[in-house]
């Protein structure tokens, strides 16, 4: 099959970036593992967006002859762009918001590189450290701005829901929206998307001009989760778990919709964080919403939770079924009570320094076949340092299904096996049954290869 | 039945105004056919905004007890609200973009009667002065704006319509945006709502912060067709000529969606002019379309046009079934027609100067009975005067159907009754027959009864 | 002598205009008395700016072949100028600022012209009226700005003062420009510029944006004190008067540096209205400023003002003799009790409807040799006439010394001759030489011939 | 003598900063050689503004107590100061330019120390890795604005000039300022400040609202030329040769008003850089200037330039004498030549990418008595290392005339001697001279002992 492609020239808008001669030079070498690699493959991402494509190792396949120059020219840069999707543009013309993801992709990328990878004064063997590292890659990208009041708040959920579901969490936005409030997800279609169109109108209705719709990817995921041209500011973080934490450490309240995986890592990610002790009096609003339909799906999660991480950590979050402006309020009031927090600890309302992230959640987890075999699920550990590990179960089964470097490691070496304790593999199994059953792995259209089995037990040596 | 209602004072935020003394003496004067009743029927059908309602008689019974008080304040204007109803606000507050709508009804209404009635500078027995009326009425309301590049395409289209007709005038309006296209309706839901949603999600992705979404309305419609928050714009002319007459004076281009009466009116009366032998070369894209289960409807539209107004009418516009893109397109040609026709003519970008409007489809026509029944519907007269004659019909019947002053001619007098050559009002009663089997006459939920009655021939003496 | 002249055509920036095609024609209208004529003159005393010349009649005389024109064009008017002083004009474009004054005078005609002018909702035999004509000019003009705190100072004093004084006059403004306080004058040079150019400075330290720096004048004196391009919010009333009216009613409080007679008529109209027994709890910050070497010439307004008003008028001020700071400080603290007692008595902070002016305050006076014989000056009347009365004396003088018509009517007929109670002309005469003595009648360069005779007793009949 | 002081907390406003937690720790710890102390030392020459003084280590003993410290707060930081001078304040409130400058010396202290200071990416011994850390410290301060037209202008020349002087200043600011130029200067009083103020009310007239007026200093000179308020862009480099690089990086061209040592270094630094033959063909506009009365004082300096570096030298500047209009056209004109060149070799706008400059010139010189002693001042060199060598002779008299250490180190050792060749020695000798003689070595109002003794000769060993 041939997709329709086009070739262009275009000069930044709205973030404009200078590049130093050095910089440019650093990414126009070629080559397998090359930072110029990194930028063309999340530079045709971006592009990418509105094709309903989950797929990263495809996307790559799709577009092979797809590049990206950078040109240094006396009004500063212009990028040259070859065999680009068509889908970015309108009539021949590359639609604004996807020219600024376009820079801000640049700009992620060169940071990370130059300031902050092998940069001494970062001590990435700290949990100090690396959330230094999370603060300035959000500094850079403008994201902390000191004199906003708390109101941001994180939407989860699948990028594969059903109609029901994501016209429903489009009135959750619209409803936050109205409330003020502003969005930030991690970029993609369904629950990614439909928050930030509801939000948007809803600002309009308000005269709130200066919404933010933030988006938080990094090179693995972006290609299977395209940035819709309606989030405001994009960032790119170099790994899943700088990603995560800057979710939690920005936002002010997180609203969970229906997902698959990717969800389910996230909701043990925070789960992980708010049930260690430091945290326990840290207010965090935290709500898992769907539409009626989706009632017994979030039944499911909890009783996931509760066999696993068990009760103590039911109580960190609240289930509201089909009552959008419920979950509003409740955002709202949530976020007053983080606000008042703040206030007196004399902590930042636009990075959350207080919250204890144990290292545990913040090593870089890169999924491999031995690593997933090994991964240690059983319940003879703090409660936190099982969800860690769960959650990077969940996080080798999202590499596996959407992206590229997991596909082709699914695809070399077959399943990911995944060992532990019969009384966390049983649920977990359920789980992710329910999750291929109700279609939640991967969008629609295509029959779903799970790539992993649970086993219950240790791994054989 | 009891309607919440909500008890408020705001302070009019975006557009502020300022009052004189006499201004605000003369708006407090309660009574019938007072200014104050004006206000404060217009002011309650823009607080309605939200409620599917398409009845302005209704409208005022349901919240008899509303008032609305204007107090001097040392910083401005303060509006003191009682008994509103809840749907203009969010947990206790108003929501922003109606605070603007009061504020411009308060604007209009003081403009129009104190600067345009009695103001014998404005001859309203010559077109010349109506149309001056029309200009000063859009100057006042910061319409006309000089530095623009034609782009306000208007948007007809029925109240009530099908979802799926609905979500198509939201892709229309998406492409219109994304092409940097302005949207012009005339207010209240259906199409008049789903191409500013498309279009302001589309600016987002342009990154077009000032992208325009006006709304012209008359007091005898607002209460039906209330102004979405969305309206960047709102004018409130005083009758419904004017407001015609600001629609193809200030946009550059039109979309007609499917609708009922009021959309035939709009059709005739756009037509009417153009057949004007003067606008012969003058143009103006117009552009009828709809989804693919609306393709019947528009071949009933244009047969009717044929066999009423003829051939030379129906060269006037091009009807595209299922093509969003294709109408943006179309119209994006269009306008730069009528771009290049007025830079030749140094006829004004935000002003159509050069159409010649007959007085004729000037004039205030306020429908009576006697003045339905005397309508003169037959083709010994010039296509453009049939087709005013055939527009005051349909005016008619819209006021009969959801006008509150109409509903009450109806409910004391019954059916309008129009009469005319059978050549015209064989077509005419097949149209309105349609209308009524596809519920495009009033919003679902009521069963319709007619407010006229189609009679071929002359009216009895 | 030649004046160097420029021919160009520009399109307005800044504040946009558009007008109707019958405004437009009938500015385009020639001949003696015509609005063109109005239109022309103004537009050429604002292009004079930069030149020094306080004579309106030379003004017209040097540039007999100026002309202005207005094109209407598809993005709104353009001006076409024919021979304009060269002065407006760098390296051939019109500066930014004259560009926006000449469409100031264009709105302000027009509006006076046809809204206010013969229009029946305006009562000119009434005080209201007249009040009302006013407000509506200053609404028109963008002036009236309910959200802003009480900020504004009106700044009297000569066009033609020493360089001492001048620096004064910039420090203060400076002053009042640290500590947020923005500027109204008469426009021209002198006294009129200098606390523009201080404030301006102060803004941009202070890093306020949008620094008000209001000119209001009125066609006859417009030629003599061009505004300065750093006026920001040009107003030109039709009269004397109305301009008074406005400094009063929109400022919070007046700083009179030293002056001749346009200055002692500002002086005197606003104690004879602080006079009026309704006034008498009003705050109002009045204070009379200059350097050193001006402590005797405000010795000599002291005196006048005593001997002709009496000591209840001297309350009302205060002098401060060289100290900027103090000065801005006194104003500070005055427009606080001004803001003070507006919020209590729910007076607008923008215009001062509770100042109370008599009509013969705002009653347009022009002065002929006939009315300047015939003026009441005695005491033998409420003190506030009396001020009324002096007020049209000082009046007239200025009109005989720098207006264009006033200059003719002295050519014509020789001095004006004031008549008057010998307790009141004797200090009159003293007052007006000394002004002649100091330079303060004319701009320096030409020797000055006093315009009038102050003659103690009855006029002859 | 004791001055006033005034404590106060201030909230960063303009540009704000978000400090991480580590960055706040390191300005904290205090000592000599500290992060702090340099802090504290800039930020009390930023408060001193508006005092005439021109003595670093004078400012340092006046003001013993005075300290900054900063406080992390939910909306950002905020700034604790103690013991400040009192001109930073206006009736007790910290002037804004004031405190955003405060801001701006904190970001590039943390951003010098931390993100170039110790970097590897950075290679301090080669001519490129210092451009680059220009650039870098440039972008940082958001001064590299790609789509701006060219259109900066480098305004040097001495801090203590006469009134007349200084008034001309004024006027040429006002001339470029007409024409839309924008003005950058090594901040501090007299040359360095009138330009500013007249491009500011010229902007103003021009409705110029982002008119720039940047301020390049560097830690040793700020104390003796603090930053004016009006300044709207600081920048503060790590040494003297980092600031005069970015002076001719970022502007288009450069004019000269008189001046002492230090506008003596700075011709000689653009010389310099002119000569190489690499610059031959590149475009610089470059004019000396000032009123009649320093028409003599040009002719020394040419008479100076064609002594020491020769005809072709003297080539690359224009000398014009009391004519406003005539440098600011002259700089137009080469700005235009400069745009030409940069769109047909493709360098940027914004940082002059070709523009040779030699190591030497780059290279940090601390002045010491053994380093001034030996420095190469014979003709036996290219003409381009000699103009390098005789800057570092001047940047040492700078330096003992105004800086903190390089006063401390004269009243330890005594005067630096320059050794050289006679015929570099004795125009040199003249030249100090005549500064001297014309008080422009230190301002008025005590007696200047030089820091120096010119020697004709090699030095002893």
């Amino acid at each position: 099959m041939e997709y329709e492609v086009v070739d262009a020239q275009v000069s930044p808008t709205g973030r404009l970036e200078v590049l130093s001669r050095s910089e440019a030079a650093k990414l126009s070498h070629k080559g397998h593992g090359s930072l110029h690699e990194l930028y063309r493959n999340c530079s045709l991402a971006v592009l990418n967006c509105g094709n309903e494509l989950d797929d990263g190792k495809e996307l790559l396949e799709r577009y092979k002859s797809f590049d990206i120059r950078i040109l240094q020219r006396e009004r500063g840069i212009k990028l040259d762009i070859t065999a680009a999707p068509a889908s970015a543009f309108v009539d021949g013309k590359m639609i604004k918001g996807i020219q600024e993801h376009l820079v801000t992709v640049l700009r992620d990328i060169v940071y990370v590189n130059n300031e902050i990878g092998g940069n001494p004064k970062f001590d990435f063997g700290s949990s100090e450290g690396l959330t230094d590292a999370v603060f300035h890659i959000l500094r850079n990208a403008g994201i902390l701005q000191p004199m906003n009041q708390p109101n941001l708040v994180v939407c989860w959920g699948g990028h594969s829901i059903s109609r029901e579901e994501y016209d429903y969490t489009k009135v959750v936005g619209h409803q936050l929206g109205l409330r003020g409030l502003d969005i930030c997800t991690g970029c993609g279609p369904g629950a990614m998307k439909g928050p930030m169109k509801g939000a948007a109108l809803a600002h309009a209705k308000q005269r709130i001009t200066n919404g933010r719709y933030l988006g938080f990817t990094e090179p693995g995921i972006i290609a299977a989760e395209a940035p819709n041209p309606i989030v405001s500011e994009l960032v790119i973080f170099p790994d899943v778990e700088k990603r995560l934490e800057a979710f939690v450490r920005t936002s002010h309240g997180i609203v969970v919709f229906p997902g698959g995986a990717g969800t389910a890592e996230e909701i043990l990610y925070i789960l992980g964080i708010l049930l260690h002790p430091d945290n326990a009096e840290l207010p965090f609003p935290l709500v898992f919403t769907g539409p009626k339909s989706a009632a017994e799906y979030f039944v499911q999660i909890d009783r996931f939770i509760g066999e696993t991480l068990g009760a103590e950590a039911q109580k960190r979050y609240k289930i509201i079924v089909d009552d959008p402006a419920e979950v509003a309020r409740v955002m709202q009031v949530g976020i007053e009570e983080v606000r008042a927090f703040r206030k007196e600890k004399r902590d930042a309302y636009y990075f959350n320094w207080l919250l204890r992230i144990e290292h545990e959640f913040q090593k870089p987890f890169r999924p491999t076949h031995e690593r997933m075999r090994t991964l240690k699920l059983h319940k003879n550990q703090p409660t936190h340092l099982l969800a860690a590990n769960l959650r990077r179960a969940f996080s080798g089964v999202v590499a596996g299904n959407v992206k590229n470097e997991g596909i082709r490691e699914i695809e070399k070496h077959g399943s990911f096996e995944i060992y532990g304790e019969p009384a966390i593999m049983g649920p977990m199994d359920a789980l992710l049954a329910s999750f291929v059953a109700q279609g939640r792995m991967k969008l629609p259209g295509k029959k779903y290869n799970p790539c992993y089995r649970v086993l219950a037990g240790n791994p054989p040596d």
